[in-house]
């Protein structure tokens, strides 16, 4: 059985922070402590570095059916990818089609993700048509370890549930005592400012953003929890952008509830300066749309409140090529912005080096509060004794670059193009093996594992 | 050097479970593990048992001059009824005298803490009268090691400062890169109120709680936060206890703040109904008074939706004979409720056994938190690799019964008498000795060492 | 040309109160003046009344087709049971039919009110399809005088557009200067819900109360309000009931909004308790249903602050028999509740008589709003030179009792049957012309006038 | 008797707008209506003009005593620089000394007001020293006419109150049915930023405003109706300037509570970015302080809301050589700002010609709801039959400029010199009299009368 001995780094979690070794047996920490025999062991030297839980990302879109298309990571290319970046799980979501069953989405996606997976992964369900058939299969799918339901509040006619669905849903979740998640922000809306700005002939990037004002999340994000007040069920918003989004959210804890919160990495560093530039602006066709920069201090302070918990990517990569689709309309544009491999530097570099966070709330908001969330603590998402040995080793000093020319993700471009960083990933395991070290990857097609999830607990 | 192994026991912290081995050398933790080797330590086995961070209790008032008596533990009965109970360090506040200086009264403080308190402890300095002369001092204190700053917003002419006051004393712990907390209760309102009360012949303890309506404490909450925001500095309110308070704190999250919170024990599992009871009305005279059913509620959620971050006890044990002063005048009462010894098997039964709040926010509302909040992480407040070894053994099943004739405070009542809780401390460790085993202390008058602490890292 | 002398009124207005004569000529006050002389008017003495302005209740539905019925009040009965109850003018809704142009719906209910209303009346258009050709048509309506534009959040399939069409409209409103108007309740929610009680056979008026919770009510005044202030346009929710619904309200003043809001009598006056009466639960079956009694305080404090504006009725008489099709099944219950002829003296009993708004609050929200956001001041609303001579002399001590069998309402039942109320309306006055008089009418069918509005100017 | 008959004016109150007749009879106003005959009496054409009540200021500083000298309007020269500005009715402020009774400074204030106003006048109490003596004497100011009482939660040891103090005054005041109104700003956080930036040798006008920033207004104001909301008594908070104290009042909202709201017309027109200008920063030196843009915002939004009841001026006026006297110390600026004389053709001007509010909104903020709020209504605040004859004749489109060489008011210069206004006042009547014609008084030194008030009807 394969083993190593981390010697000596400093050790950090969401709630420890000590200079000792690691070792591993297998796929699990079996030791933590100072001074820790080899016994045969592989040793690598950590002096110098931190290690954290390797990263979980919540919010990914891996080989995703799209326009006709698919996103351009596949299970493969997009968790070798997050390796490299220190993301060793990734939630991938499953898209139910309206009309056909979970089950049939779930075998679709496992026929794509199982055997080539580079890294752990587990599914959402996302439930884009809630009726009677799928209410019965939601026990199905809580039995599989697969315990989130994601909804759409927008994309109406492919993906968008409306109040009554989502009334049903967050009930029938609640019974089995799962999550419901949602992309929180007004279909309806959204759908008719686009409308509006194309019949004006405004096809730019630009008015990708201006057809989704902060309005449209700030309501959804109101009414999502509103109806989960209402029925009781354990919610979660993705892909939390704005101020006035939050603010439903704190304002919904005034009476009592609690509503879970994930941004993206992107959100936090990124603004809708960028939608200028019409000539790149693709790169930030997004949705939610990147925002202001009195976003981004929401959102940092919203992580540091304790009412931001995650950051996420919603990784959903496509080629430039595929981007050109909307070259002369923004509404063509696909949707979706690679971050799988950045998010824990950039995080790092921008979050932890610059002094926004602390090293705790780093691994908080990367791994361990996603372990808890969506169920799969204490097996991932810390450091312990027999949890996964998922680790991440990163020199906290060393600066480098972000470019697509060298960057793992199948996309020939990157929003961070010529980003200096501060703090740079050397080596990442995964469930006990190196799955990456001086930037090569150790482990092959079909390592990941799906990984069965139970409740949240938080 | 003596040395222990845990063996087999379920540890919890606030980011990990895991059933292991927890090997101790000297005064830390060195090894976490499966089947370790006992390698001539003692071996205590836990199998079956939880293991959790030694409990910190921030808020406790020992030997505390008061009304010309003093409340009723001394540094070592208070921190030995708080080994008991689990808690392995205090934090005592010191209190300035009006008209002369924090170095007079922390000399004092040292002087009955020293050598004599039995578990570990640190000091608060409650800033009572903030002048160009005490201004000079801060930095003094913070070089001691102490650096949060109680403030009191009531007790006119005693402990309170006026605004002008915290301005000046919030922006030059700010400068040092201390903490400000406050009991944030508007104090002329309240002595208002008990001199109306009182020329009314309104003597009872009922008109203790009626003299401090909520809306004493809601304002100066929000007084508190507004200050604190525009200082910048970081600040935590003592002792929360009702839903208009959190809410301020819930809107000051709206610009972007971060106030920390503490409620106390009693306030999550009593409730002013039992000011009714004339008799034994006495017992629940503390301030803030106990609250309404809507205010548990309200505490019970701000630990779940991470608002508020400790839960403390504000000990200050009275005898009952003490408690007479006021028998025909509530205001005579001396102000104060003995809880550190139950603090954390109350929180354990009430909160964990009835599923109100998981066993990792148990752990991180008893000690992580605070240890992080109050500069004593990664020391205290965890278990990991280099930490102080103080480590709880909890029976989770076990039941058991609150007495005064059994509790070890010096107190001859108790709030919680007859009260039958879930789940027993079986064995306390603190900095690697057993100080608690089966009921009995297992170390003496003057092992509780002072705790210098840092900053605020959370 | 016929005229009234009325001698020696307290007239009171939003912002007047004083002791004088009211001189008439033709359809309009020309003179207010102590000891005016007759000069040939009839004179009608007043001594010790009350001359308020005549009431305007914005929402009322006459001859309303539903459910293969309709309202049993036609404009003939309804308007002349308005006039006894001191409303002279009232607004009625045209209702689009889906799939059918405004105009053919405006042009039906012209048919019906033409020529037989008593009282003046006016019209909102309920737009419940929005589209390019409806949009077309919006001008048309501001220029026939219909200015305001009702939408329906429920009632899906049948009057309820969804946001995109919202939005559309709003901006297309608010182009030609006009005022949107919402019953705000989400219909989704509600359909779900009504439709999981039918599935467990919860059949009584009870459950049409339990299917209309108050968040259904208080999401979608949310979401109203954001649309609107997204979108520019003056903003009315019609029929408000509860707390959370005025909050928020309450919290779009915040970013600057003003969301004009109007309640109806019952929701000040009966509460939801009313629902434990099965045999009579019938009566009380309207949307939104009666609430409770911390809504009551919150809408008589909203009247004080001024942000309820108007009081209305939302006037919808179905015959017992017509209740009765909803014996066995709530959800077959024709909604609505007979109020138009008490709406005034209720308000004056229950508001003014026990002390909770002043007369001139009175006058405000019966009248003087209404005729400002809905383009008739000063026309209507007022008492004043030049307006309308829309009078009603209240007798403000005189005791009467409600009552079915003497109501002027078509309909069978009255939810304030035997109700005892403090001031009763002796005469009315309608464009110069006694209309009611000791209880008799004294103008007939037709004598109401279309009143062609203009825009909204508070 | 002397009487009047204005003709074919557009008379508009807060209620009403007819173009009219309006006649007058010794003091009062006896007749509306259309051609009117003149039976000897003096007539005025008003053809093309607009008549409006005569204004009221319920927030006047005349012949204050203050740093050894008087603000520099006397009784006799202030109230005829209002007349001249169409204010007919001032509330001037009686102040307490501390350690006096209220009556001495009652007498005080009637011997320098007493046979010199000009126009009319009424008196707040300033309780600035508030015991069991003061306390007795709240009922007898009431039997006086003075129902209004002021706080000042700045200007400590001259003129601020305690909490404490405040309470007791709040419900003595409740007791007797009257109104406490507070200038709420937190004096002790404000005196503490004052000494620093002296300190700091920090003294251009520039550090006047930077020592009173926004939250030194929002907390007070906070606290002010949070202890109002308890005691239950009318509040009313004196020149609000800011978005922060705006949206406190609109949180109070939230528990029922009505609080009403001053600002003042300089808050709505200046701004901060004056304080630039150091030569002239002293003209803008008064408290609070001007703010920003965005204030202005909220407040014209808070008008039209209807949750800003009242414009006035906190008019107080110092000559530049008394304004010198802190040439260079901004702390011994006198505080405070001419304006009374331009409050309502500013208003006019900025607000109605602009479109900002409407002629309606105009009465309601300069005349009615002041006369309602301070007990004066019906006799003023309106035009109708047996109120006071004071009206002002405005031509709407006339321009005229500012200028300190042209105003009535005794001070040497002005904020607005220079700005050119659209809407002229020609002639103003004040009980009757033409007290103001073509920029002339026409009424002498005494002809003004104390006004005798009586409760809040509002």
């Amino acid at each position: 059985m394969a083993s190593y001995l981390l010697k000596n780094g400093r050790v950090v979690t969401a709630d420890s922070d000590s200079v000792c070794d690691v070792l591993i047996e297998g796929e699990t920490i079996v030791s933590l402590g100072r001074n820790l025999a080899a016994d045969g062991a592989e040793v690598i030297d950590c002096t110098g570095k931190i290690i954290v839980p390797g990263g979980i990302d919540p919010h990914v879109h891996l080989d995703m059916p799209f326009m006709g298309t698919f996103s351009s990571d596949t299970h493969e290319t997009g968790t070798r990818a997050a390796l490299h970046g220190g993301t060793t799980t990734v939630i991938d979501f499953v898209l139910q089609k309206q009309g056909h069953s979970l089950r049939q989405a779930l075998t679709e996606w496992q026929g794509r993700a199982t055997g080539t997976a580079v890294g752990d992964y587990s599914f959402h369900m996302a439930v884009t048509d809630f009726n009677p058939s799928t209410k019965e299969e939601i026990k199905d799918m809580v039995a599989e370890g697969i315990t989130s339901f994601k909804t759409f509040m927008a994309y109406k006619g492919a993906l968008m549930i409306d109040d009554a669905q989502m009334v049903g849903l967050m009930q029938e979740v609640r019974k089995h005592g799962g999550l419901v998640t949602a992309h929180a922000t007004n279909g309806d809306m959204i759908d008719t400012l686009i409308a509006q700005h194309r019949a004006q002939g405004k096809m730019t990037p630009l008015y990708h953003y201006l057809s989704q004002p902060e309005v449209t999340e700030s309501e959804a994000s109101g009414r999502f929890a509103d109806i989960a007040n209402y029925t009781g069920v354990n919610a979660y918003i993705v892909h939390l952008t704005c101020e006035g989004a939050l603010n439903q959210v704190r304002r919904a804890t005034e009476r009592n509830q609690r509503v879970f919160v994930e941004t993206c990495i992107q959100y936090l560093v990124l603004d809708a300066s960028l939608y200028q530039d019409e000539a790149n602006g693709a790169k930030y066709v997004m949705s939610p749309p990147l925002r202001e920069k009195k976003d981004q201090e929401t959102l940092w302070a919203g992580i540091n409140q304790g009412l931001v918990q995650v950051v996420g990517t919603d990784h959903c990569p496509f080629m430039w090529e595929q981007k050109l689709m909307g070259k002369d309309d923004f509404s063509k544009i696909p949707n979706g912005h690679p971050a799988i491999e950045h998010r824990m530097e950039l995080l790092f570099s921008e979050g932890v080096a610059k002094g926004r966070i602390s090293l705790q709330k780093f691994v908080e908001v990367t791994s361990t509060n996603a372990a808890k969330i969506f169920g799969m603590f204490p097996r991932k998402g810390t450091i312990s004794i027999g949890a996964d040995a998922d680790l991440v080793i990163i020199d906290p000093t060393k600066k480098h670059t972000i470019s697509a020319a060298t960057h793992h993700m199948n996309v020939d471009h990157s929003a961070y193009e010529g980003w200096e960083l501060t703090g740079k990933i050397d080596t990442v395991l995964l469930r006990g093996q190196v799955a990456i070290d001086g930037g090569q990857a150790k482990v092959g097609r079909g390592y990941g594992q799906f990984i069965k999830r139970g409740k949240t607990a938080f």
